[in-house]
């Protein structure tokens, strides 16, 4: 079903609502946003039939992956609504007024205060995760921040069915109007009106770096710029060091083999680059990979667009000079859809040629060989910034490469020791995140609830009446919350 | 004495370095960092007599004011200091592995980690807190950055200076080598070749709006875009509440009297825009504070650039259509410096006429007399992002005008009660930051120990063994931090 791109009028008389809302909104007590946000949790649940059937049409996912998907969504919404609750987030902050003979300093009582309303993109990869009800709209909503998604053209059905529970929820849960709207778009114009929108406060966004980038741009030509989360794309550097190499070569094939190519390869910490030493041990490595590589079958992926880039990218990294296929989905057609492919290329080859640092999204994957420890430090050296790192290594690997290892922790936000960057665990140490490109903004995370401060500020209130301060920092702290009152953390008055 | 422009080559030279330090720098303990900064507090001890002999020299400041500012620089360096040991600013977040019939979740374990290396631009107005050895270097030092200082070229002999204490104490606390480099530079050339600078990761500044946008826009531009924390100027709103004024006309007059004069006008927290309703009790406020005004004699300014700004926006700003003086130094030369001056406006002069709302760098300010109420939240409303906004309101007039208070809390990053703007304590609650164009950041603070984490970034490490994690991370938490394990805060082991 087709939906027509909403207009610029629509898109101004919804921001400047969103803006009215936000008022509101704000004021509520944590409770009753983590209360909003379990009532659309609630509502996903009871509609898991119906969001399934038509998110499977639209997708091509299989059934079991969007199930799981759902149920992280769900997880989403109440573990950052316990979190909101909670209200450790506000890293409150206070300092009692003191009087001595040198001195005389005020009181002063810092918190987190909501940026205003936030665009959402929906991303085209995570119908239900990273879209509609996704991590950054519930990120938003605990933060304190009316939020406007812009649904993904390529499940704009699913998306507007979620649009639909979250504006209920809403109702049922006597939220201020305006405090979620939906549009759809796929021209550049709804994207550039909704980020440049005076009343619009943040952006955040998962998908391609020519989309993150451009809508980073519009924002900060803004009068007022605004900060935009733009996750982008990684190719997931995965290190074989030698030792470990030795020890487990076919095991870490196997690992890799399904890595590579879950979900069809779209994921954006998919394994697109993985480095070894030149050996036996490698070699060994890599024929077992070409073999989990070549078992498996081609796949539909998310949508015509993304299967047309990958088929055009995956034969533009094949031509490159010095890269050599070693497998591919066995039997393919030649215009089959999502064909698993392994290269392998020497060091030398991705040093002299940007095109193999770029990503290809989807089953593909290339293995490169170093001539030793310090070509693979070289080489890491020049690697832009990434989401992951892998490093399949043993502790005496990395002890007797530390400045491998310190070049390694330059790239990227999360590093994952002997296993593989898909499987992105939604909990408060996680970081999803990295330096740029693989983000707009490296300190902050877009999976877990430390997420919520993407959008928010802090504010100092000097001298204040109890009456007048927000619950977080009134003295007797009503909330039970955790704050450093006079550098010490603390549950006490104060 | 004057000091030519650092060579581009050079630039090239130290910046390399800088990186090269920064692997050593960042693996240090945090005891080690804090031990640096606390040699560079002494060291400025020790030096005082010079120090400000030579910045009055350069600034033309009083003793007093200098001498309090040192003191300051060193509080700033040594709290700071307490603050990196203390380690609670790290953010330690730890989620134990756990499998159960449903799920599996690795052990995941999160920090900050330090950015690179930080160029900080002195500023022209504060000759030590922020400048050579100021709140930016004291943050980028405890965050495990080294620091590249570009002296301001109007107290360049004291930069120098302070500079070589730097490099006296890094080398007796065994620094690695290059973990601090100072340099002089009058072009914009010197600016655009330290920020756009691949080694280099990050920027701080205080200083005029178009410097700091500048370099924000260099930095937005670069291949890798990185952070720039400008702190660019403010009018800081001053918001006279009508039952408080009934009460205090007098006492709120001569302390603002006071407010807009202190050290010449030139703080950036300084009052340029005070905004009443017509009324008997405004007319009174607006005679004392002329009185005072009157009584406070011109003064010299910092360094001539910003005399003959002062004296140019000044006189612009009077010539403006609806404005009238009320009051300024009494019998001043007509070529006298940092004449104290009070103006006068209807608000829809203010509302109608966008020179009014720009700085008026120096003692100025403005008194906007609104109709009512609703014309004060029109003209909040219209405001650009400042540092601060200051309230003279009893609880009364605060209760009473809700959609008002919520409209001033919008615009700023500090609200003062009944207190003025100047006098910026340093404490881990106090937010020295707001909304564009105050500053390129509001998200962080530059005063204050939170603003550490400007230069840091948080990384996730999945599965690693006790013996590779940061100190800060290993199991038995040796060095006795608040962590959140398992989302409970703890300094138990985890």
């Amino acid at each position: 079903m087709p939906y027509a791109d909403v207009s610029l009028e629509a898109i101004d008389t919804i921001c400047n609502n969103a803006w009215e809302s936000f008022h509101s909104y704000r004021l509520l007590s944590l409770k009753a946003r983590a209360n909003f946000m379990r009532a659309i949790a609630k509502k996903l649940d009871n509609a898991e039939a119906s969001l399934l059937q038509t998110a499977m049409a639209e997708t091509h996912l299989p059934e079991a992956r969007l199930r799981s998907e759902k149920a992280r969504t769900v997880f989403q919404l109440t573990s950052y609504a316990d979190a909101c609750e909670r209200g450790n987030w506000l890293d409150a902050r206070i300092d009692t007024a003191k009087t001595d003979k040198n001195t005389s300093q005020p009181d002063i009582r810092k918190t987190l205060t909501p940026l205003g309303p936030v665009v959402v993109f929906g991303a085209s990869n995570f119908p239900f995760a990273y879209s509609t009800a996704g991590g950054d709209t519930a990120c938003a909503l605990a933060a304190g921040c009316p939020v406007i998604v812009k649904g993904h053209p390529a499940h704009a059905e699913t998306s507007e069915m979620v649009a639909q529970l979250i504006l209920e929820a809403a109702r049922e849960t006597n939220m201020p109007s305006n405090v979620f709207a939906h549009v759809h778009g796929s021209s550049n114009e709804v994207g550039k009106a909704l980020v440049t929108h005076p009343r619009v406060k943040a952006v955040g966004f998962t998908g391609s770096y020519g989309g993150g980038k451009a809508l980073w741009d519009w924002a900060n030509a803004r009068p007022e710029p605004i900060p935009v989360f733009a996750e982008m794309g990684s190719i997931n550097p995965v290190f074989l060091f030698p030792e470990k190499l030795q020890q487990s070569a076919e095991e870490i094939a196997k690992m890799y083999a399904a890595s590579v190519t879950t979900s069809v390869g779209q994921f954006c910490t998919n394994p697109g680059l993985i480095i070894g030493i030149e050996s036996d041990a490698l070699n060994r490595f890599i024929e077992i990979l070409g073999e989990g590589i070549a078992a498996t079958p081609p796949a539909t992926m998310l949508h015509p667009g993304i299967a047309k880039a990958y088929t055009e990218k995956r034969k533009t990294a094949l031509s490159q000079r010095d890269v050599t296929e070693v497998a591919e989905s066995r039997s393919a057609a030649a215009n089959a859809e999502g064909i698993a492919t392994i290269a392998t290329a020497p060091a030398s080859a991705f040093l002299n040629n940007p095109v193999l640092h770029q990503e290809v999204f989807g089953p593909y994957s290339i293995v490169i060989r170093c001539q030793d420890a310090d070509q693979m430090r070289l080489l890491t050296s020049k690697l832009e910034g990434q989401l992951t790192a892998s490093l399949m290594a043993t502790d005496n690997d990395l002890l007797q490469n530390p400045a491998l290892l310190e070049s390694i922790k330059n790239i990227a936000g999360r590093f994952i020791m002997n296993g593989v960057p898909t499987g992105v665990t939604v909990c408060l140490s996680m970081q999803h995140g990295g330096p740029f490109p693989a983000t707009t903004d490296p300190r902050f995370t877009a999976v877990g609830a430390d997420g919520i401060k993407r959008f928010a500020r802090p504010v100092a209130y000097q001298n204040w009446s109890d009456v007048l301060l927000p619950d977080e920092l009134k003295r007797a702290n009503p909330l039970g919350i955790w704050r450093t009152v006079n550098d010490q953390l603390t549950k006490d008055a104060g």
